[in-house]
């Protein structure tokens, strides 16, 4: 009864060994049906898909079967974490985060003074957002090792969109002072009201590659906009991209550097770069390049007025304003044109900067295995951004180079953005007029360094590496950045990204599937060459849910596939397709369009007298073929569990017709 | 040996009989390796790509191998379809085409007359754009059904669109006009750009449930429109929406209505709805509901005519330009501002048109079971629209109503368009003046029992019965449109299906999987309440491509699975989970955040001290785990081919520990 395929295919025995081995052969096999789950109530299923977008983490786990006042200290716990850890808090863990917080301290100072440059806002007010920040983390944020304060993208991105509303930010400084803090206002309500509404899972919207380009190339737009300060350029654009700014240093080459300040900053960078360099030999000196910046900012300044090149024309910081934050909550606009921009800068600040600072806080929590809540985190984010704005700071984030050392000084937990931002506070109380004669050249030889670290040459390699799609939207965001500008490079990689997506569920994958010799394992073809078909019948696997985006796609393929192999058969002679067999198991979801799209293949088919066999479907096709009436169409017993028992439910019938 | 876990569970054997059944069951199963995939090299796999995405159907299949004069008028063919089924023609094929085009043409002229008006335009340039693009599309077009020309919906859509930007379309008559042309002109550019650059498959992002909604409610608000015509209403608000509408019908209740056109058009609607009765019961009277209009429009219009009831306040048509289409080119803005706004208004128009077209042809071929390219049927539908703009047509696209009608009757190929536009072309030369007496209460009938045709109620409740989802766009843009304006509904009805696609590429479904009794094959555990957990093994599959969109959700989801499971093995006293083989069947592609998230996956299972297993990787996603040497990370011995085989090699050393 079987040779006729027997002597082509070894499936037939297999199939049969599956499940009837111990038993007689001529008994038929055994064949489990295709499970119906249970009927599930409306109601209940929309709770279901809510509760699995919105709350896939199950954040009120822990509030299940509590008494009220337990609840009540528990919810105060979920918005204030410190009353949770700060209750094990001991001496050995704060000498680990006064440790850190001193180092990251020595850090951020300089770099805030700089980073404040590139927002085009005076320098306290960098100091300023590494003060109330950082306190305010300290209290409602849940990552142990991240380091509070104004970043360089951030600062970038700010300070270019607000300069594209205002155009000269020296002549209207008030003005554009007030706007930055709007922005920074909103920045914070954006996040407060992202996570909140548990809307977190947006910011996964920005691929790892979109990221890591975006990221490189703001680097270098920011140490192209340092040889302002590097070379001591006078007249320097107000662009940021590549073009704009290497005309104007070489535009000024002549007449408008200034080699004392050369001299100078390629010295400290050097320093910068060597101290750098030695950290990353010897993971015990982690600590050189983190004082390295503090060491060349005394230095240098000692060098300036020991000298006092300023007078040759060497540019210094000249003042920064003493004491801490004055009040700024009646200079935010609530009101006419400067609050809808602010409101538009706002969002994209806020997005960029909620992706920097969950980008750290995920990595450094996989490393020490804790969790953390991305939504309560974006609450925590927002507020202090929030109350931020009120005090005259700007955008304040989680920075990669200031939360690295953190991590590596040993932090324990957020105490350390606590100590610093002490540190802080006494600078700005104290020791704010020593900066006097600090060169603007050391400031730009530090965000050089620091930024440097952001162009990530071993992660775009490992993207070329891995996906070349995910190569050209890491290039379009890098390229956009340092051709155009930060905006255009975010819009870059964000339109990558979705059409990527889009992609996906527009173009799914198939695959024509054989029997691996001697298994009742079918697979693709083209992975297991060894794979064979099986005569008269082709085996189809749809690799997508499918939907109104991709049904018709996918109808077409599976004829296109069906041409192609009968164009085969007939040259070689071998049997006429019966039967097409659909693989179902990818499939996780169908739509009205997507049953439609099957009826018409199934039409098309009986004209062709072939006939349509689904093996695998899931728990929501299955019930979907049901409530279409589409398993009735094509018969409830054309339906299977496996490919193996629907080819063996075939054979028989190929046979008879063979002989 | 396998007593352990052959008490609880009946697996092992199973497996073993899977490879071995016939060999010494003391041999080890035999295993096979996953496939890695050929090595593609990247410009082939780049081709593979762009191939699938845009040239799907391959499009230059029949072009292969044949000599250059064979490739020119194969080209030739590729345009002008004609060519190619026009050498096959026939009498017999001509008497079919004769009978439907006639059909068609007695129901097209009075629709015609009305939808002019929905667009606001006058009567004869509906009946123009029922002369040249149906002439144009029968030299162009692949479809053999379709019947071309103005539709209620596109037609209403142009109206609501250019309103929008000229207030006044009577005061205005001569821009409003110009502006139609120019939308017109731009409709057809978008049309055929789609189709040069094969972007056809953007009109499949409109779901169907969407669709069904929008023409629902766009029927609503069509129907709504009559009430002016019907009731004798003469002040009548200029919006579309149906509390404007209602507002605006009883305000004018007691002064406003004319009981004469009441009469008119309750009886003629009456007639009309009879007429479709009987061919929806008896399909071989179809020609009554396709001649019913025509003859309604001879008998009012000479009741008229006797009676002269317009001078009782009865309106009529009274002016119909005689002649055929006047030049429109140099009416056409090709500057200024009104050059933005008919672009604007084109795009909408031309997505909408285009949508209606490519259902209904595809809906048809299907029936008949012949392929149509959808990229070169836009093509033929932008081309005839261009030139529509330059001879005075407006939007025309292929109705639904007419081109059932059309195929009922028996149309054969698209020369029943041609007959169609010879029959306008003799109503434009000879017959307009006879139009003088019509009353609007007929159009108005007419049109009604039209577009209540395109309110699917079946539909929407197969819709309901499928997904919930699907529903809920379905009434988005139903309600969208009759409470609001056509593009709110537009607007509703996209964001909803993208919102879909998101959530589907952003919280994919995983689920456990348990063992089926007494065979090898492992299946979700909520569709197969028989399947059995293994113990020791905890078995997830995850049911789409990892991307950056849901890699973070999909590795702490995974994450959750593992600690519910630890929970409820602890409970019950059950072997400690010591595997976790993640099933990537569904799988079909990583990228990069993918990797890592796979790579925080395997960090942290490894502080618990479980084992990560990978079963069944595809051909893409083998590749890569290897490119990102995360394969070496893990073990390669740590990927299998099946589920059953990954759980065959945990299984003995979960007995050496248990013992």
């Amino acid at each position: 009864m079987s040779s006729a395929v027997h002597s082509t295919e070894e499936y037939d025995m297999d199939i049969r060994s599956l499940s009837s081995s111990h038993r007689h052969p001529q008994d038929a096999p055994y064949v489990h049906k295709v499970g119906l789950p249970p009927k599930q109530n409306l109601f209940k299923e929309f709770k279901a898909t809510v509760k699995e977008t919105f709350f896939a983490d199950d954040p009120l786990r822990s509030f299940k079967d509590q008494p009220r006042s337990k609840k009540f200290i528990l919810g105060l716990q979920a918005i204030f974490p410190i009353l949770e850890w700060g209750r094990s808090y001991s001496f050995a863990k704060f000498r680990g985060d006064l440790i850190a917080g001193l180092t990251i301290a020595s850090l951020c100072i300089p770099q805030d003074i700089g980073y404040a440059k590139l927002a085009n806002l005076d320098p306290q007010y960098g100091l300023y957002s590494s003060f109330v920040p950082p306190l305010i983390y300290a209290f409602m944020g849940s990552s142990r090792d991240i380091a509070i304060g104004p970043v360089a993208v951030v600062s970038l991105l700010l300070g270019t969109l607000l300069q594209s509303e205002i155009a000269d930010p020296v002549a209207n400084a008030a003005e554009y002072r007030r706007l930055a803090f709007t922005a920074t206002f909103f920045a914070g309500i954006t996040q407060v009201t992202l996570g909140f509404l548990r809307l977190g899972f947006l910011i996964d919207f920005l691929s790892h590659a979109a990221i890591v380009g975006f990221m490189g190339g703001a680097a270098i737009t920011i140490a192209l906009q340092q040889l302002k300060g590097f070379l001591g350029i006078k007249k320097f654009t107000k662009k940021t991209d590549i073009v704009s700014v290497m005309h104007s240093v070489f535009a000024s080459a002549h007449h408008g550097w200034n080699w004392q300040t050369i001299v100078m900053g390629v010295s400290l960078l050097s320093f910068l770069l060597f101290a750098k360099y030695i950290g990353k030999k010897n993971k015990k000196l982690f600590w050189v390049p983190a004082i390295g910046p503090l060491i060349s900012v005394i230095l240098s300044t000692f060098f300036v007025f020991i000298t006092r090149v300023d007078k040759d024309g060497v540019e210094i910081v000249k003042h920064i304003e003493k004491g801490i934050n004055p009040s700024s909550v009646n200079q935010i606009y609530f009101s006419g044109d400067n609050l809808l921009k602010g409101v538009r800068i706002g969002i994209v600040a806020a997005m960029i900067a909620l992706t920097e600072a969950i980008a750290i806080g995920r990595t450094f929590a996989a490393m020490k295995d804790y969790q953390l809540d991305g939504n309560k985190e974006m609450v925590a984010l927002g507020t202090m951004n929030i109350v931020g704005s009120m005090t005259s700071c700007y955008v304040a984030t989680g920075s990669f180079s200031r939360s690295a050392v953190n991590f590596m000084s040993g932090c324990q937990t957020a105490v350390s953005n606590i100590v610093m931002s002490i540190v802080v506070f006494l600078t700005l109380q104290f020791i704010t007029p020593l900066f006097k004669y600090t060169p603007n050249a050391v400031l730009s030889a530090i965000i050089i360094s620091a930024v440097i670290g952001l162009v990530d040459f071993d992660a775009a390699y490992l993207i070329w590496k891995i996906d070349k799609f995910d190569f050209v939207a890491c290039m379009g965001a890098f390229f956009g950045v340092v051709f155009a500008s930060v905006e255009i490079g975010l819009l870059i990689a964000v339109s990558i990204s979705f059409f990527k997506l889009l992609l996906q569920v527009t173009r799914p994958r198939t695959a024509i599937l054989g029997n691996l010799p001697r298994t009742a394992v079918y697979r693709n073809i083209l992975q297991y060459p060894e794979a064979t078909k099986v005569p008269g019948v082709l085996i189809v696997r749809v690799d997508s849910a499918i939907y109104f985006s991709n049904s018709n796609y996918i109808k077409e393929r599976i004829l296109r596939w069906l041409i192609d192999e009968e164009e085969l058969v007939n040259k070689s002679g071998q049997p006429k397709i019966q039967f097409l067999i659909v693989e179902m198991s990818p499939v996780t979801d169908i739509d009205t369009s997507g049953i439609h799209a099957l009826e018409e293949l199934y039409r098309s088919l009986q004209k062709r007298e072939i006939q349509l066999i689904l093996a695998n479907p899931g728990p929501v096709v299955i019930d979907k073929l049901h409530a279409s009436d589409f398993a009735q169409l094509i018969g409830e017993d054309k339906i299977f569990l496996t490919v193996a028992n629907a080819v063996a439910a075939c054979s028989p019938k190929l046979m008879v017709e063979q002989v």
